[in-house]
């Protein structure tokens, strides 16, 4: 339910609204400040709430909506048809991801390998124009054979190639045990796709500061993604970025999943979220990445994640996925070229790869 | 199975290597005018055909290669690598559909419903660029009391139609016995998607000359696709468009289908045949509509199939993934920023609607 | 809709409200004998009608309802929750098909492949307990490549498999050109899966009088399937026979299809139609189809459609998916075991295998 | 790899062929004695491994075989044939599950709702045969604000549940903070289908000592599930039962999910583990449970999962998906019918429901 105040309502109103919503209805009400108005969301039990008695709680009460999605703090409604935009403190500044920023490149390998190669990588995507490294330092892998990351120590190296080079981190979380460790290094936090409906993690991933990544699913709808990105508000951090990475349908043979770029409009209709595009697991082969990566950016996405690794051939994992360094600078011009065409590129024509 | 020529081959050579191929192994060569080179494709029993054996048949001849895919015409392997163009025959002149080619666009209603109508929407779409009209004279309809199309004489009106503002016609068949009739309105028979696996029909529509658009069906893998490709090619008729049109997945709740656009850099490694998307069915709404068809051109498609009503909400069929005209209007003009970026747009700056 | 008449409504009486329907609405009453009532349904524009005047039409009238679901003639309601019966002639007499007779199965090769094969298999399968032989004439294969069914020929050597063993015979219609000639050997003719929505198919297997087996279509809802029946229905066929052969999903590694069970209790909610499972391709293996066949039985299948092949390692189609005889008269021994357990089993005890 | 061993051989023996393969090569030997050999598991970087060297290991070496399938531990050749069964402790005594033993039921509430209303379905479905009590104490909700299960306080009431039936008891870990709480009321630890790829659980599941019910993901291949079940193997519990509990696919209108009931056959041909169905997820309707549990025990499944609630109009969680005890008494009684025909069935004729 959201409580829409009247342009220039004072400040001590607005906090009497809140206070006396609080104590009088149990709610817990968010002040939303927007470009022009402020809205006060509620959320909790609102079924006995009456529209007319919370209308006459001030004169400066506009309007008075419920919420009709499942998902309440995630959908669009919520903030009054305001997109939300996500602010990332990196050592090179705070970067905005949202519908009204440039779009960020996110780039780097699957798993940490060593601290030569995650240093370089970081280096090179930087040079390319990309905003934030990724690098897993625990990686889910299907067989428990397979290399699990590097784990804690991959941790210290990704600190590492972010003060060598003034990158964000974004790395995954697959254990809450691992939370401090991780949110000590890592500016945005991810749940991987086999995680989204991990509801204890969703949870505790919500009561700690740092943006959070949600992947989708492999077979989640969008409903069930924003639910899943609801919990993650409801537990108090209201910075989550939407990702999607392919969804897995019958056609399996050439592309590893389906990506599914329709959800950026879809996503643009119900939820003030910024969106990611990951088309390097959304296909699973390089040779698919550029023309995804370009098609995301004029589909509207905010965002993209690509796997760069300096020598995909031997790279210990996702290796066909990945593009190397200097497919990722010639992709990097490509994506200048539409990102400037839809006036969200603010990268300059990349320099000659310099390390 | 192809033997690849080499450069500067005399015609005489070139014929006598076909004719002796023909009668001594019984197979039908077929020549494919390469930009530099000159292949002659083989199918039929092949198995027992030997490269060295080949080899011998002539000086001239380079290499002989078999094609490892199970679609043998419509594999790139077949064409050596060259990518193929549909030439189609409309009262402005040829238009040329692939990817060496500026996109076309195809525009028009689910389905042809009175004279006014069809006439209005095609000048509408005319006018804003595009150079097809498609409009469905027999409509599959999920239901048998559904409006089945106006059949017959639905193909006067697109005949009037396409007179009326010189553009080609792209209409469906549903049914063999109906061909014939169609093919004197239609410069592009369309088989749908519920019947590209109607191999009666696939044999068909490839034993007449009109070019054809193939739409995907909604379980077809991409190998299933360029199968029923191969029936029309086998048949005889080189003039296949292959458009996607939403693939059925878990997820069917905002959009209807889910446009597979991976579809396009996955052709592109596969088969020389051009490529058509068509996101008003891929999404099956029209607020959809307007982003895929952006992110289909920044992948690289070579047309695009929009659907177009003067009044949606009135339509016999699909109302609520056309766009009308204004609508129309202004995605051509927010396609024509990413097709110029792109090198593949003819279209000049779209004038003021005009009826 | 459907009007149930009260119980002893004289003939002239219902006669007259079928004549009065018809002629001061326009829509074609049909009337649905069941055990106790007679009920009359309406199809085509009932928009108009109305409950009360329809009551008020004659006193034997006890009940106007309207079929809620888009299926109407397929829906339960329409019989007022009677389950049809499909009676099909065959040498050896009528065999009934439906919820309240013993199960049916039908056996036979994927295609036939010559004299002798056919007619031996007819004879073991109908030595196992067989009603039906399946064999396929024309056949929809994926490359223009594959064999590609012996056509005329083999509805030769069906009608002697016919004649030799007194079998009812069931082969698939790919074209309606050839359906005169088909509908001469056959005693059901089948739709396959991927002409499930070839509603001009459907409309002419409907236009004539042989019961018609409608394979359900791999992306195709069970709405779906139901309304493909309702074109078949619609056209004047009520012989309307549905038939599970596995849908297409994600995983396709071992089995190739997913066989959804689970529909047979979704369609004795829905439908009053007949059901058959194919388990042969609804797993695509031989060894997954006695278990699956157990279980279709168990969950209240009418009849089982089973690939036997006399040797399936050089069968000319589907022979992964095919059993031969002696594992056919195996399985037919354990489907006695539970088909008796549910009291749906007539075949004694099968004798050894006799050729 | 597998080491198969004479009949016959030595303890002392069979010890100093694993000491040594332990300490030359570094793997860790399983010894898994079958009925007439004992076979020698050996999982580990067996890459270097070369068979001839270890057939001169000692004479008894029979043979020795790599396991082809990336699952090692769970695969079927790793037991070299034999199936395993995992007995459960429970206050009534030891109960196994497996292909050779009798049908184990497991009923209860999808979750625990209070004490009178978990200890009255616990005595009513153990009257009817039940030997296992299913219940949640924490919840996997889509919605945050959904009922998350009453936790803690619920696991007291399934301990008393089973101090006043004799039932074991089976609920789920989602987070594994509480999996020391849950394993000291627990018979066996449930992972639910939304953490089949939670890595992290897996590993803390397999390193605790209770048996564990692994559900299959709702995207998950076959061979994933598998690779899941091998996580658990891998960290050293060797007691995994694979529960079947519906995929997700296109058609989601009447079944929510759709049963992949040809599972039973697919892991009797690649793993030893016992395996479960669950009708009541699977397809998400009480009017279809009793249909798919009787194919069930006809396709081959060990044992069975129902959610039983005493008035399911009122439940807290997945009411339309439970039966109430009076159908479920109905339900036990036809499963007999078929368990009976099997040969797996050792419930005597359920008397009439005692409270």
């Amino acid at each position: 339910m959201i409580v829409v105040m009247r342009v220039g309502t004072p400040e001590a109103e607005l906090e009497r609204v809140c206070e006396e919503l609080s104590t009088t209805f149990g709610v817990s009400p968010e002040r939303i400040v927007g470009k022009h108005k402020t809205v006060i969301g509620l959320v909790g039990d609102t079924a006995e709430l009456d529209n007319m008695q919370l209308k006459e709680f001030s004169p400066w009460v506009e309007q008075v909506l419920r919420v009709e999605q499942p998902f309440k703090k995630a959908s669009l409604e919520y903030r009054n048809g305001e997109y939300s935009e996500v602010w990332v403190n990196t050592p090179d500044g705070k970067v905005a991801i949202g519908k009204h920023h440039p779009i960020s490149v996110v780039a780097g390998p699957c798993s940490v390998e060593n601290e030569e190669m995650i240093i370089a990588t970081a280096k090179r995507v930087k040079a390319a124009g990309a905003k934030f490294l990724r690098g897993g330092a625990y990686k889910p892998r299907t067989s428990p054979y397979a290399f699990q990351g590097h784990g804690e120590s991959a941790l210290d190296l990704l600190a590492a190639a972010r003060e060598a080079t003034g990158l964000g981190i974004i790395t995954e979380v697959m254990d809450a045990a691992d939370l401090d460790k991780i949110v000590e290094v890592a500016d945005v936090v991810q749940v991987g796709a086999r995680n989204m409906q991990n509801f204890s993690l969703l949870k505790k991933v919500g009561a700690q500061e740092k943006p959070v990544l949600l992947k989708r699913g492999m077979a989640a709808t969008i409903e069930d993604w924003l639910m899943a990105a609801e919990y993650i508000l409801a537990a108090g951090n209201p910075n989550v970025i939407l990702c999607e990475r392919g969804i897995r349908t019958f056609d399996r043979q050439y592309a590893r999943n389906t990506l599914d770029l329709a959800c950026i409009p879809v996503l643009r209709q119900l939820t003030h979220l910024p969106i990611m595009i990951d088309p390097s697991h959304g296909t699973g082969k390089w040779e698919y990445v550029p023309a995804m990566a370009l098609a995301a950016i004029a589909a509207g996405t905010d965002s993209l994640m690509i796997e760069v690794h300096p020598a995909p051939a031997k790279a210990l994992s996702d290796g066909p996925q990945s593009l190397n360094p200097e497919k990722f600078d010639r992709l990097m011009g490509e994506l200048g070229v539409i990102g400037r065409a839809v006036g969200r590129w603010e990268i300059p024509q990349p320099a000659a790869a310099l390390v």
